[in-house]
This record gives structure tokens, sequence and C-alpha cells, in this order.
């Protein structure tokens, strides 16, 4: 007997990506999906890349009163909207993964980030999924972090991003002609992913620990990569820091740990849930680079990963697949 | 028993996706991969995003003679040189599927296009994969071509290509700043896989069939887009046309034809074994566009696909991934 | 005394073209500039690459009445509206020169390809300048077309186009993420310059002149890559074609003739007013490759050379730049 | 009597863009240019788009003894070649800025920053150019360095590059399939240009500054972002911040100060002598984004800016295009 989900907000990249994800998954049935651009379309028509491969209409929200009770619904709704029918959801006794920040913060939610809260979402009935920036940088420092070596105001997480992490609705920024060939910033000001990622490192620090965080948009498709500067509150070798790495991700699947001296590329880990770390010092400054895909290991690849965990699959079902390259 | 299979030449990039294929496809197991540049490295130094997934030495093809007798090689190696090692080994038992374009026009080998040629591919000892742009062409054609419906000399096949597809070897022509941005073509004069595709589409038709073919080069990973324009000997309505497409491809797993009015792109094939074609008249002229992945369905989703059915796999097996989107 | 242009729709992608040409000519004035989305600002905070180079504030074309009288005005409003706001100021006394197609098949405006109407241009009122994908085709042809050479039927324009064709307003199509590593078409059916081609090649043969024509979508920003297929009346060797175009573009300042086997890149013409040709024949088949930049010598540069012999400035002032490299 | 020119190693990417620039100067003659690759060659047949612009043979270096005097060098050579040909070149009376880093830290040269150094290039028989990591990040601290406001050890100087920087001889760093889509990094550890920022940041603060830096690999063909992170000394607000660069750049014609809360794109600076300056604060981290031009600004733009100040042109002569765009 096959486990069916739902997903709320299925035309946008997130959701799109969640579909490829599912589509060769081979442990859940997709029995319905939303979209309010695109109701009464079928999805192929929407996404040609799936044709021959899903075959479902999309229903408006407004239905989801008749539609039928699924065990799991993934929420890739903008935030806000999505707290309102993540609660309508659970009515129905569905357990709930959202995309949003709506439950990132929450005691009602478990933080989905499975290399640390593994335990939790076996459990959970509402997984919050990690923002895709915050991802990157609390990979990026959480074995340091959890041995209390980060100098709490001394960190700076420059991430550089690939523009589907922008979305699907088209704006003068992201059209085309402006994007290509063009690196730039939206703000210097505080983006809500700081206080997830200040939150998470703290708490496994034990201390208040500060974050300087901007995005930049890169004319690349996929990926984050996570420039990570920080001092240390005491002098290490780059052999102990690889050491204390190494333990911290011991047996996880999807983190690949780059030998010494190796840095990680976009170029590896894009369409995958894989998060490629590297690390090195510059003089005094300890420096992690990590490299996920935003949709992938920084959304709905983590979302399949933290759904495996709550249904019982292997935690790397219908993600084993290697970046595409070239 | 797995099946064993062996992989001459697998550092460019027709191997680097041979392998990623290969490596989900569940039926067989890599016995060996030799390369000359690499030879005495891990194939995962070479390729990153192999890391975890596969962890197998390179060997030269000098110690081909120490190796373990494997069911089915392929061989990726240039032309002429490809020729020397498929009869070694020939001799040793192996089935063989030849990258190059060595024996496309042989009797020695089958041509390896199995929209076409699948009967005579299941008993092939050495299958001839066809080449990129041929492949795309002869898809695009050989409905009319089978009816005898092609104008000889009308032809004109106009390929849009991925820079994948010159190859791994650094020059000038695909340094990054001169690729970049820059639409142009090589030659005018014949490129080699002319006589490939009239050769072909000359024995559906019945009669010598002419094609004027011109490759051009366009910034992108991946993809092939052709353009074919040609004149048909009697008139006939779109509606027909689409209906004889229809019947050709029916059945045919990795053929979507468009509904009339929808093009492809090569957007909805990337890292896919899939061919897409759409059709239409401009005037009196009929065009056909066809999509395929010059890597997937332009070299090695086909050379599985061909291993599947020669080795009895289902026809798709290791090929059911969508494409990746955006 | 300087001579004053208005420029009616300036923030578009001609819009800007023309602006950034206009600063450095060093004969005109831009005495006003409208824009119905951006009345009100100043052009440097709409194209803020235009800081401390031009600052002059956006009108609507509603305040037309109110705005100076000008020597001549560039309308880069859309088909239809333009027709309306070119009566309107050729009433006022101004020349000007349309982007739109509107008057390009008219009695009343002069078509505005100086290679060959040059004479015309210079005393006209009116000039219909001619379309990008127009512009590349004739110029690859006129010359065979002039020696009555083309057979009629034969001809494919196949052509490859950067983004920056399909304007500035956001749409899916061009969306970043859907565009980038993406080639496709609009339509097979026939392009609105397909009978702007096939009309000045008619009248330059002396006889009915068909073209097969398709555009395509290439990811890059700018750039015109015409491959022309076509058979000739009798047959003729490469040299003495060669010499026929020699002919036809001597002391054409804006046409580079490549040398036999060489062919043009669009990379080489970029920002430019520049038109490369390159010729050959595959068996048969006369093949030209055109390379010109879509919004250079296929839009605002050629507007610019149009208004040089208008208003009796050297041809090339102004567009003296080399192309931009790598 | 027009002033004459020699450029060494003139076929790389710096070279190429220097040739740009001189074309349309309108005050020098570029009376000979070195090539070891193509000595013997035109550079029109090595950098087509200066097809009808310069007609000029390349020569080996072992022919210097040979050519004309001239008024002043560029060396485009690299690092320790330089050094010795520029020793040659100053022994036969010419001027020379060398665009390697043998003089950026010697008393021989003058640093070739003209905001900073204006009065001494201007009298100086050696110019050592500026890198162009280091310009993006001098220019972006230099008003608050010299204010004394620079907490010292708490500088990030993340630097976003486009791969031009990375020169013209293919790699396969740096071949198009392998660059396209990619974000990375090559070292953590001191970039050379590290030791240079850190000099000219600590002679302007009268104080040691330590600056961490990392430069990434951007899929764009120019352009340089940097972002600079850093704590100052006491606290300001962001319109006192803004003031100080105001106030250090009055009168710079290639510094755009940008008002609060706007932020620069290397799209509005390509092949340009311009650097854009946005600044803002988060939380207490002062941030400054930098965008110039790695071959305008960062190279030759600069060079020619260095030449007209020691020429005695005017600063913008030759310099003055805007960006291009889109």
């Amino acid at each position: 007997m096959a486990i069916n989900v739902g997903i709320l907000g299925s035309t946008g990249y997130t959701g799109a990506e969640l579909l490829r994800l599912l589509v060769s998954h081979g442990g859940v049935r997709i029995a319905w999906i939303t979209s309010e651009k695109f109701a009464g379309k079928n999805i192929s028509e929407v996404f040609p890349h799936l044709g021959g491969f899903l075959d479902t209409e999309c229903v408006s929200v407004r239905k989801l009163g008749e539609l039928e009770n699924v065990d799991l619904v993934f929420s890739c709704l903008p935030q806000a909207t999505s707290k309102h029918f993540v609660s309508k959801m659970r009515n129905t006794g569905a357990r709930v993964i959202d995309f949003s920040a709506d439950f990132r913060a929450s005691k009602d939610g478990v933080y989905g980030l499975p290399e640390i809260y593994s335990a939790e979402i076996i459990d959970a009935d509402l997984v919050a999924n990690p923002g895709c920036y915050a991802t990157s940088v609390i990979l990026g420092l959480a074995p340091l972090a959890q041995q209390g070596l980060l100098q709490s105001t001394s960190i700076v997480a420059d991430i550089k991003a690939g523009l589907s992490g922008g979305g699907r609705a088209p704006s003068l920024e992201h059209h085309f002609s402006e994007a290509n060939q063009a690196v730039n910033i939206g703000s210097v000001s505080a983006h809500d992913q700081k206080s997830e990622m200040e939150q998470q490192l703290s708490v496994l620090s034990g201390s208040d620990i500060e974050v300087s965080f901007i995005p930049h948009r890169i004319p690349v498709d996929r990926g984050i990569l996570a420039t990570i500067y920080c001092r240390l509150n005491k002098k290490i070798s780059i052999e102990k820091a690889h050491k204390i790495y190494e333990q911290f991700y011991n047996k996880k699947s999807f983190v690949r740990l780059l030998p010494i001296r190796d840095y990680p590329s976009t170029k590896n880990v894009r369409y995958t849930n894989m998060c490629d770390i590297g690390i090195g010092f510059q003089d005094e400054v300890f420096v992690a680079i990590v490299a996920i895909d935003n949709l992938g290991k920084g959304a709905s690849g983590q979302a399949v990963q933290n759904m495996n965990l709550m249904l019982d699959f292997p935690e790397t079902q219908g993600l084993k697949s290697t970046a595409v390259y070239p």
C-alpha cells in the first residue's frame, strides 16, 4: 500500500524540484497538487520536462476540502500563506513538511536539518524545512559550534547563490538580459535567514553567536557557495579541525568532507541533496567553503530526506543520483 | 550474477556521462575503466561529483591484457584509435558498443539507433553508436523518409549544439571567455556526420537523400536543437503529417511527439535520453524541430539504451530520470 | 549650434542602446526623452550605467505638446502606437527615424538600410529603420540578389538571436532560470520580418524571392548569427562569389567581408554597428554567415548611421568603437 | 606630433583591452606590439574584432632591439618576466607602466592608483599598475582607512570575479563546460594581492591593517564585485560614513558613490574604467560593495588613466564610454 502525499503550491521552483524527485522516489504516490496560477492545467503543460512522467491536474487550494486525505503534505506556499494551510492540513491528520520560514523558530515544528535533528524529525508531525542559506552556513560551522570554538562576533558568511533561488515569478531583476553577466546583491540589511543561522548555531554552541551574512546573485541556475570566515577561541591545526568535521559528519550520507586543501564547487552538487565542505585557514582566520544546490539540499531534496525519516524509508531513497556533469 | 562492463576512454565527457548513468543503472558492474591522461588516479579525483558513488582506479589501455574479461565494452575512444581496440576487445569475447564513427558505415556493426534498428541491436556483437547530430536529424525526418515524402535536394538541417559536444580537452575555442556570449560555426564544409544522415535517410527513403548541414556552437553546456527544413513530394496537411509521426513513434519510450504548434526546448531534455519533436509548416516548407541532449540521446544515453537491448534489460532501465529543471 | 533630437520610448533596450550611442556622439543634444513606465524619473535611475553621463528626466508622451521642437525624432515605440506619434512629430517639422515595422513596407518612408539606400536616406523626412533579422538576411544575400543569382524557392535563413531582442518587459520566457541554458523557437509560422526580407530581396533581384525563416532564442545578451542557405541559378566558384561580395561592399564602412574560409562570430560585433559576413559552399549549396548585434546594426546603431546621413555628419560618427572583448 | 607607445605582451586579455582603448584614444600612436605566441601575425588575425581598426604585426620580444624608441611602454608580461624587460625599456628612455606585481611593493615604482597617488604618477618614470582585486578593496576602504576608523583585524574582503581575470591560456579550469554554471575558489591560502591591499591600507591608516581575502570564480566574462565587511573603531551613522566617502571621492572622475541603500552591480561598469561603490551597515558591521571591471579599472583602463596623467592628457581621455548594456 503506497503512501499518499499532497503538495501545496507545486508550480514554483521548489515544487518543480519536489515533483522531479518524488516521480522517481518509488515509495510514494502523488495524490494531488495545488496551484493557483495553473489551476485546471495538467502539470505536464506547466512543466513539459515532466511529460510522460506525471499526469496530474493542478487544483486550486480553494478545493482542498474536496481532496482525499493524505499521509503527508509538503507546503511550498509562501510565508504567512503557508501557516494558514498547514493548520488546515494538520487537522486532516496529515503530517506536514513546510518550506516557509513560518515554523522555523517555533516550538510547534521540528527544525528539519537531519544531520542534527534526525531523531526529532522521525517522530515529528510538523517539520520546518530550513532555509537554503541557513542550511549551508549551519552545516559549515556546526562541528566547530558544537565544540564551542567559534569567536562569537567574528563570523562572516558570504553567500553566492544561483538565480532559481529567487523563484519563478518574472521580474526585471531576473529578466535574462538584466541578470546574465551580472553579479550583485539585494541589500546589506539583515536577511531573515540571518536569525535562523544565529539561533541554530547558538544552540549548538551553548552561547550567543552572531553572523554577518549577505547573499549575492550569481548568473547560474542552481547552486549555493557559502564562504564562511571566522576566528576561533583557541588555536588549532588544520588537521585537528578536519578531524572535528570528520567526526561530526561520520556516517552522514549527504555530507562529503573534502580532503585538506580541496574545496568544493557548486558544479559537483547540482541537482542533488549533497553538501560538499572544504576547510582551511588563511593565517588566523578559519574558512569553511560549503556547496549545496539551493533547490536540492537547500529545499526540496532536504524535504524528501525529511520525508524519508518521517515515513521510515531509507534516508537516501530517491536521492541517490550523482550530480549532473558537465 | 551481475553483468560486467568495461569502459575504454572513460574520462572525456561521453565517458563521464556513461559513468553517471551506469552508477545508478542497477544491473551492471563497472569492472574497469581506462584513461591515458589520468591512469593511476581514482575516478573520483578526476570527477569529484562521483565521490561516494564510484571508487575505481583508471588504468592505461596498455594494461588491457591484465584486466578481467567482461561481457560488454563501451569504447569512448576517438576515431581510428577506437577501431584498433574494438578488435582487441571482440577477441576476448566481449560485445562492444563503439562511440566513434569507425563502424557507422560498416557492415561489421549494427547502427545503434534503437527507434529503427532495435531488432538488429538485440543480437549484435558490435553496435556503432550514432553521432549526436545524425541522431537528431534522422529521428526528425525518419517518419517522412519512410513514406518517401522527402524532396531529396531540399533538406537543410541547421543544428545548434551545446559546447560539451566539443569534448573535454582545453582549447582557445572553448576557453570560457571566448566561448561565452558567442555564437558561431566551425566550417561551412561538409561535416562527417552529413554522410551518416544521408546514408540512413536514403535507406529509409529508398532513394538518394541529400542533407545540407551545419552545426553551430551555442554557449550552453548540454543540448542539441535541430531545425530541419524540407519540401515534400506531395502536399499534406499538418494533421496528416502529425499522424505519420505519431504512428512511427508509437510505443517508442524515448520519443515525445509534441502537439501541433508546440515546439521543443533543449531545456526539457537535458541530462536525459529523451528526444522531443515538434513539427509545422511555414508556407510550403515542412519544418521539424528536434531537441536531444548531445551526451544523452546523442551519445551515452543512447549507448545505455543499446546495452539494455543487447543484455535483455528493460529498454528504459537506468534512463528513467526526468530532465533536470530549471 | 548643436542639433536637437528627441526620443520616443527611451526606456526599452533599443532606447537604452540609442542613449548610449548618442551620449558619446558629439554632434547632437538629447532635448527630451519619453517613457510611460518611468515618467518623472531621471534616466540614470532607470539605467544606472548612464549615471554621470546623462541627467534627463523621462516625460510621458502625453506631455509631448509641451516639449521643444527638435530637428529629429527617434521613435522606439511599439508597432501601431508608433504610427500615431510619428505623424504628430512630422507635423512639428521634425524628421523621424522610426524603429517599428509601421513604415517599412510603405511609400511614405525610406527603408533605412544605408548600404543600399544611402542616397534616399540623405534626403528622407521619414526613415523606417529595418528589422534586425531582415538586416542580417538582406545584407547576407544582397550581392547575389543584385546579380540575379538566387534560386527563388531555395532560401533558408536560420537565425540565432540573443535575448535582448525580446525586449525589456519581464516574462516567463525570458526569466533567467527558464532562458538560461535553453535553445528554442517561438513558432514555425511566418514571422513578420519574412515579408520584409522577401520584399527587399525581390526588388534587388528583379523577381519574386521566397525566404524560409525561423529565429531561435539563444542564451546570450547580444547578437544575431544568420545562417543563410541557398542554391544559385548558375554554378560559380567561391572565388567568383567572394569577388561579387567584395565589389558590392566596397567602401561600406560597416561591412567586413571575411576572407574565404573564415566565418564570423557574434562575439566580434557585440555593441557595434558592424556586420561581418563569411561565405562558402557546401557541395552545391551556397551559405552566407552573417553576424550583427541585434541592438547595434540591427536597431540603434543603424538608426544613428541613418541619422548621420540625414544630418550630414560623417557616416561613422559615434559608431567607431570596436567590439568589446572578451 | 603624436606620442608613441609600445606594448609588451599584447595578446592576452589585458593586452587586448589596452589595444581596444588605445585605438580610440586619439592622442597616441601604437608604434609596436609584442607577442611570443603570435609573432609574425597581424593583430587582426589574433583579435578579429580589431579588423579595420588596427593593422599591426606582432613581433617577438627578441626583436625589441630593432624597434623604434617610444615615449611610453605598457608591459602586460607576466610577473618576473616583466621585471627584466621593464629595465630594458627604461634604458631606452621610455617611461613604463607595468601590469605585473613586480614593482607594486617597490620604491622604484609609483603605485598607480590615481585616486590616491595622482601627484606622484604625473611625474613617474615607472608606474606599477595595481592588481584588480587590490584596486577594488583599497578603493572600497580608503576613505575609512584615512580616518583611522578600521578595526585592524576585522576586515573580510570576499571577491567575486569574472573569468577573463584568469587570462587567455586554455586550461581545464576555464574550459567552458567546466566553468559555466560553476562557482568556486582556487585556494583559501593567502593570495598575493592580500599583502598589496594590506600595505596600501596600512599606509592610509597609519597602522597595521589585516585583510582576509578570497577571490571566487564566477561564470561571467567581466567584472569584480568586492564585498568588504569590517568593524569600525567608533560608532558612526550611515549618513556620516557616506559623507566621508563623498568627501574622499569628490571630483574623482571614475568613482561613482551610490546613494545610501543603493548597491552596485558589475553590469553597470562593464568595459569601463568606472568604480561604483555602495555602503551600508548590517547591525554593527560596516559593508562596502565595490564593482569594477577587472580588465578596465582593474587593469587596462587604469593603465590608460595613468598614461593620461603621465603624458598630460585629460585624465578621462579615451575612457569616456558608458558601460555597455544590457
